[in-house]
């Protein structure tokens, strides 16, 4: 079977390569199935404490590659059997996700990053939500992620419109965490990824898990469950490293327990 | 009676003209009965693809016309009798709805807007929740709408302080589209709402279904509403053409099925 | 015993002032206890019209005092024990609340902040959601404030990644109301204070129930709850003056009933 994409741990960094770079990586059912395999060694496996999505060559990924389907295709049952997988590996992903937009993310493309925890935009990259443009509806989460992420309002027109973004509008939409000029974009994508890495990275998968509870509890419920996850955090051995180290005024090192 | 609004439907655009000019295009419960008709005209109308609601004169609607209501009145049975049915035949409607906001909006007058897709500012308009000047809460879908727009921080300015914004601001704040000058104001929303008529309509309606079902779902029952509206976007005869016109490097045209 | 706050009302305003400033007004049990035992009165106080919530010295609130916990405690049992009775008296609080920043304001001492409707920041103060640089989630209410307030996006951001931000940083994402110069920081909010007291403050209790409503409710749940408060407005004595005063072209005084 032929690989279409690469899976790297190094670090304690996972980087997963989209690797179908003369199709501006575009999606394949074969790709997602590896991804979503990748996605979940990189969930279970202890030595990663940080993910990173990112694509070959001079593109991020051009969304679903039409070439591969058939006219026939019911796309509901494709986004179940091949897109759903992939969206739930990094919606349940204990672990920090960055998704490192090298370029061009269109389509499931761009859907895809949402559900990651961070969007790093290569300053020359050009963003788009583009399914109308086809006569299709947002798909891969997007309809669940985007208003979440950057509210109602600037959702409805991406999804509209499918206009076409650049990085520095991204940044303003809330939408990318940072634009990184093009020279400096895998030593930054790479410090940011050293930096998670290096943080009480347990703990981390405790916040997602409150966040990602948050639109679905009320403020009582909520408060019952940061008891829960702060009764946890503050037995891990980081949280107790951290304070002596706070004490004794050292700089503390996490080990992600 | 006397007709305060005007309707007219031209190259599948539905152009809803508040008239009462004079008064700012206040509203009185005659004119709220007749937009509601009239939106739900523009709903049923297979002919319309786009609905933009706009004011005559130099206001858009300056909210409710205190003067037309009785000092006995209760205002929570006006809500339920006239302006509800506005909010709900907004809300609810499968087409791309556009406030081409004119002019001032104020009090139900914005709300309105806020109950459309997109709300494209004059750039001298002046924009204010308004109500708790006069002692009222933010009606006509006000409080269901803001925060989802824009995030309850600034939903809670607005609402509590009622600030006069003017467009630049609102379109910082993510309130507004765009602003749009003075000169070109009847020029670019007719290019705007031009654009949308010519999309994929009957999938933008998908995504407006999509994106209302968004609040109201956690993430595995959007992704199972995903499944069913994608099923249905690629059976559209606007999906099946625009593959075909992307195989044939074509641009497509769209007929709103 | 030792109080370590100040609690003043004057001219209907209560001024809560955290006072532990050689601890940057770091928060212990017993600080903890005081605060809601005087929210609890503010909110009772019919006198009280406005809440504001500030420091003393050169720090708004660096958080849990570290060094006045236990390394045995259990982290949960502590927040619901003292944090969760001074979320809460915010939370339901049916007046206006101003957290008025005054210098740092970091991890749990950001979180009170987040349950207040206005953050007024000082120019040079630096704010942080900071629990994960110490290996715990954030609480104190901040998983279900902040990405209601200002986003999913920038809410992940800030409690991912615990950096440290400036007034203006906080005023561009929407998690400040304003940002206020030094010089000019009391006076300022004094004014800002002054100006929510004067207004129809029972009508802002009926805004701020509709608010925290709005993502509990669906649509037309929440227009049920417009027509009951909105009933409820439109019977207090501010609005049937403000009614008056508009017919008479006067300036409406309001009262708060």
């Amino acid at each position: 079977m032929k690989r279409e994409m690469h899976y790297v741990v190094k670090d304690q960094i996972a980087t997963l390569t989209l690797a179908r770079p003369k199709q501006l990586n575009a999606l394949t059912s074969n790709l997602l199935e590896e991804l979503a395999d990748a996605l979940e060694e990189a969930n279970q496996d202890e030595e990663v404490r940080v993910i990173v999505l990112t694509g070959e060559g001079r593109g991020f990924c051009a969304g679903q590659d039409l070439k591969t389907v058939s006219p026939e295709l019911d796309h509901g049952e494709y986004l179940q059997q091949y897109y759903h997988p992939v969206v739930r590996a990094l919606a349940k992903s204990k672990k920090p996700t960055i998704a490192a937009i090298n370029g061009v993310a269109a389509g499931a493309g761009l859907s895809l990053t949402l559900a990651c925890d961070f969007r790093l935009v290569h300053a020359e990259a050009k963003l788009s939500l583009g399914f109308i443009n086809i006569g299709l509806v947002p798909d891969a989460g997007a309809p669940y992620f985007l208003p979440r992420l950057i509210g109602a309002a600037k959702a409805t027109e991406l999804a509209l419109l499918g206009d076409t973004i650049s990085a520095d509008e991204a940044v303003s939409l809330n939408l990318a965490t940072r634009s990184i000029e093009s020279e400096k974009f895998v030593e930054e994508v790479t410090a940011f990824a050293r930096q998670l890495a290096d943080r009480p990275t347990k703990v981390i998968g405790y916040i997602k898990q409150l966040q990602a509870a948050s639109y679905e509890n009320n403020l009582e419920e909520m408060l019952a469950q940061e008891i829960i996850y702060q009764s946890r955090a503050g037995k891990t051995e980081d949280h107790r490293h951290a304070v002596e180290s706070f004490i004794e005024k050292k700089r503390p090192v996490f080990v992600g327990r």
